[in-house]
């Protein structure tokens, strides 16, 4: 009966543990420094807007295309989840002369995948339409819609937490300075004054460690992937509800800094959650409090285009603002690890397995079921090989 | 059929919204400023503790007598909901001779009921058991014991949501100037779209407004309670695991500065949500920034004191700090108010009900499911009245 | 010899501390809390704009009158104290019908003299005119102006503590319960190795207490003055540079809460310390933390209505944020407290004391002078009667 | 007549600007995104301590060796400027033996000859001594000792500033996207009202950039010098007094993370400024809020270590916390850059000469007025050869 030890309780540990609880064989253990409800910026998921905008290549979008259905279930369904429907719109931008000392095209590393004119996911997303020349909005080239959902991240990630402890994973904070320090998590025992205690007696030959550290794994013993760095991104929450959920490939009235690093977007959360409107896309930048001069541009913008509030009259200073955030996505150069490894335990002790399933960057919430479902694969595998 | 219209989004407002939609003829809608997720000094549920240890005198234990059974329910059968069961250890200070310059004695306003050596609580509480001479800790005259559950808020208010959601009621956020403002919310909307529309042509006979706006009754237009005013209590949530929770009556080592506000408890929540160690009891007091001196207090009296950090050889500097915190209890001077009364309607258009539910100081958990059932007994004489 | 002991290093204990110590037979001493360079929601004058618009009516205007002149002449003759010259633009609403669902007029307990038609500083600021019709800026009834100057708080607080130390003063960190402990620093003496111990052997009889404890004299042991409470203000200080400073009497758009608690500011500081956009007058507020929303209501009028904004054409979003305030005034009912008495020592030791200045709300600056002139009568009264 | 336009207000702007304002033929304007007063973690110099504690090694000690004569005046003579005498303690830890699971040692790029047995400063600095061994504290196995200095920064900056304008340097605000950009400040023009203006007709030729952005060089168009880095500094600023200054090579403590990041040190500020207790010594962090677990480690090790601490019996909880801050030293792989080039203006409208003085990470104080020298020599070679 393998004893699994999932490290991080963002959207990808959570939803990892989620599945791999589903098995009554397997004992599953969240160990996290952060859990749910806790802001910090080590901690993105709460910060994350969220909504399914795809931005995989087709190639790639297995965990895209495994993760829609159920997030569509869930909207559909179970509304303790927190998700609902929403119209999202992709608006792109005419094609630009580039002169030297103009700032234009989109930050590094965005995706290229969601401008597409013609994108894979035209056929997964409900209701995918070519928006005509008359419904696309003033300044752009061209649009599609479909229907998408928004997550409210304040009571997705609770509800994770509560269908985790209702399979009986057990939860438990802690920071680990080395990946192999969860192998002491393993099989976690719940007292019945809650508090928790180690297993006695365990040998690790049935321990398998999920490393879902995100961002922290460019920092965490044993992993120390430096192919992991944070893509910066600041939003302003608000109480107006808007719909569409807007999104455009560039800003025009860009900041003077290049690399331009900002983009566009709105999306209004489900139950209340206020409407995120974002954002900042900068790559290799850590700041976590937010620029104030930033905000003002995001709300303007905003202001200035969305058909909401055009039609109400109203300006950045009439926009409700509940409060600023910073997020830290976890970007990795090459794409998202999701792979298996043996390592060795501290103290000579052996060996033990590691799943790895980190480097979300912007689609975590997007792709957590696709990425969780191949989590399940390999410690299938692995216990398959034991 | 009531348009019913909560105001607040606390853990009053929550559970008088899931009560009061349970009956399937209400048509129920929460209006609030802020919403599970947010943490803001104006919106005190999440900051709390949140635990049981019945703080009424006998003869107004109604509200706390009949929540108990609901949050021992909860923690027996619905993991879900965050809430767990530890022990709860009372303990009481030697009595002292005050002289003019010592700072002694409990803060203002704080219960003295909890402290009392036979309560009324004795029969509700699980296996309350006074202690044994050589139990009670170092320092202490007497101590009693018993079980208790601690709620982990940032699960709960999230699973209070959803069970609002899977019930039908409709939140939305937005900032109201006076009481009446409320109805404009009556039977609202939600569309396709996720965003929500006012219902036209109601004539608000049918529309009640549930006030459970809490601290912010002091301010609120047709309110302006002038008995409401807050309570500051300031936290460390750390993230070692102590058993049992302990409160005391008072604290040896007063900062000097009278009259005494600073407490002595601590509680380990449910689901990794770390353990809050406490406290300030500050009537009168909006800061609304943690004092990093009490933090300091706080945390070597607790390791000072607390058995589990005790036997561990721990000190200050070794609890492992997640956060400082701040929330200001909503103290309302005469106790809770409970009642309902018509009011007018903006333009003379008018009158509307409302009933109120604010005033929960400290125990507006413990107290929740009592309250709310008496806002359904209100809400059920004035629909019987119509 | 007298040992002087001021309480508090806001600008009243400054000031107070460098007229004193100008007297080479006064030994002065500054014990305080905070000091210039903290920035704390218990310390106000870091967080003042400030420059000058005189608030007193005639009868009162002694601390206004006598301030004025050096203020003068530090900003022609002495650049290393921060101060600069500016014209001050003082612009009157038109009389306004009020309706009972009408939010207008001034927040409670703002100067009228300020927006007097004819004041009495018509005499004493320089280059006072009345504007003629085709100056005053749209939407307003009525203009004057004169030549003010405007304060870098933050190189002005620090300047005044080198004039000090340049003096002799002693500046000592402490938090203090009560006001007669503060005797216990009279005749500090600063060793070698630039720490400070207390005189030895002192019987108090040549100590004098000056308690400039501003906000905090509401809680101070011995003076507990429940006449004293915040008036807070909220500001956003920006890059940009502006000419004049405007202030008005009232805001147009009054933010729907009642009493109006906003009102329209704006001073440019010297030496690049950029430009402040006031603000809030809000009577009884302890909140320390800014309201994003008041913030962009400042923002939006102040890019509406300021000439150089307007002919920049400049929005709210093109202002340059440095940084978000508040600071808590320490207004008094009833004015200034400018007064000497003797109180009890500690320990039935005898009686020392107190000459207090405090209670300056939002002229702490524009009275310093005058306010600690005060304070060298007050002294040598007690030094001559001792 | 050259037209220099400094870049930065922190300690190595401000103190090339003052020197080259001494130099009445030089137009001086100092352009800043921040200034003395700001707390913003872009900006390195109000978070410093500060104090002298060399670090060079012998061959590149000219910056700090003709430093500390002027501060030594400063302390001696200027007591407005905010700087007094302390004895400087440098403890050493005995060697170690150094295992796999063991974090011992100095964080990366911290100095090795202020540990240095016999260092060079020994004839720099007075009364330096070898302590005995019996005046060695507890723990180390050997010390030295040598009268310093500490610099309240929080008076030191704004007197800089102070000396500046008394010698006519304008200051301006402003945020620059390339460092190009700075010539558009050259001989800037200061209004009557207190606001600035750009020359007019200038062409440039007589115009040099200072280059004192520190950490920003890393991101400054035309500069964007790879080679720049954070060495996050995060310290607790408490109220009470410690002497002596004391500074150690390494913790015996540290904490569980590879590489070591945590030092020791102490300094007490004058005129009140508290003492910060340090610190982290983090290359590569840029994270801008206080780990509140670091914190504590701080306050834990002074109160075991510090003599003044021990005698009182005072612990950790016992200190009286003003604030927490984080800095970020502007490092540089390969030292501080001291030299002068000529880049092109915007437009292709000709040259402008940049000289460069950033890059001094940890000694940016105690190095200022020799490098401050240096860009005067580079300046005058530049007009030598105009």
């Amino acid at each position: 009966m393998p004893n699994i030890v999932v490290v991080g309780a963002g959207v990808a540990g959570l939803t990892s543990a989620l599945l791999l609880s589903r098995d009554k064989s397997n004992k599953v253990t969240i160990v996290a420094r952060h859990m749910p409800g806790d802001y910090d910026i080590q901690y993105t998921s709460p910060w994350a807007g969220a909504n399914v905008l795809p931005m995989s290549a087709a190639p790639g979008s297995r965990w895209e295309r495994e993760t829609w259905p159920e997030l569509q279930r869930l909207a559909s369904e179970v509304p303790e989840a927190g998700i609902h429907f929403q119209k999202a719109m992709v608006l792109r931008r005419p094609k630009k002369e580039v002169s030297a000392s103009t700032v234009v095209g989109k930050p590094a590393a965005l995706s290229e995948s969601l401008f597409d004119g013609n994108p894979w996911f035209r056929e997964l997303m409900p209701d995918f339409r070519d928006l005509p020349a008359d419904e696309v909005l003033e300044g752009y080239a061209s649009a599609s819609e479909f229907t998408s959902v928004c997550i409210n991240t304040m009571l997705y990630l609770p509800w994770l937490v509560g269908q985790c402890r209702a399979n009986g994973v057990v939860l438990r904070r802690a920071v680990l300075a080395h990946i192999a320090d969860a192998a002491a998590y393993a099989n976690l025992q719940v007292q019945s004054d809650g508090t928790t205690t180690p297993a006695t007696g365990l040998d690790h030959s049935n321990t398998i460690i999920v490393n879902c550290t995100g961002l922290l794994a460019c920092r965490l013993g044993g992993v120390m992937d430096s192919a992991v760095q944070p893509v910066r991104g600041q939003v302003v929450v608000v109480r107006d509800e808007l719909s569409p959920m807007l999104t455009s490939d560039s800003v025009d009235d860009a900041y003077g800094e290049a690399p331009q690093t900002e983009i566009f977007y709105n999306m209004t959360r489900a139950g209340g959650g206020g409407t995120v409107i974002g954002g900042t896309y900068q790559l290799g930048n850590w700041a976590s409090e937010p620029d104030l001069n930033t905000a003002a541009r995001l709300l303007a913008r905003m202001a200035a285009t969305h058909p909401t509030l055009r039609a109400a009259g109203k300006t950045a200073a009439d926009l409700d603002v509940i409060r600023h955030g910073v997020g830290l996505r976890p970007y990795r150069a090459g794409g998202v690890r999701l792979e298996s490894e043996q390592i060795d335990l501290h103290g000579g002790s052996g060996k033990v397995w590691v799943v790895h399933n980190y480097g979300h960057a912007g689609w975590g919430y997007q792709g957590s079921y696709g990425c969780s479902n191949r989590v399940v694969e390999l410690v299938a595998e692995i216990v398959g090989k034991a």
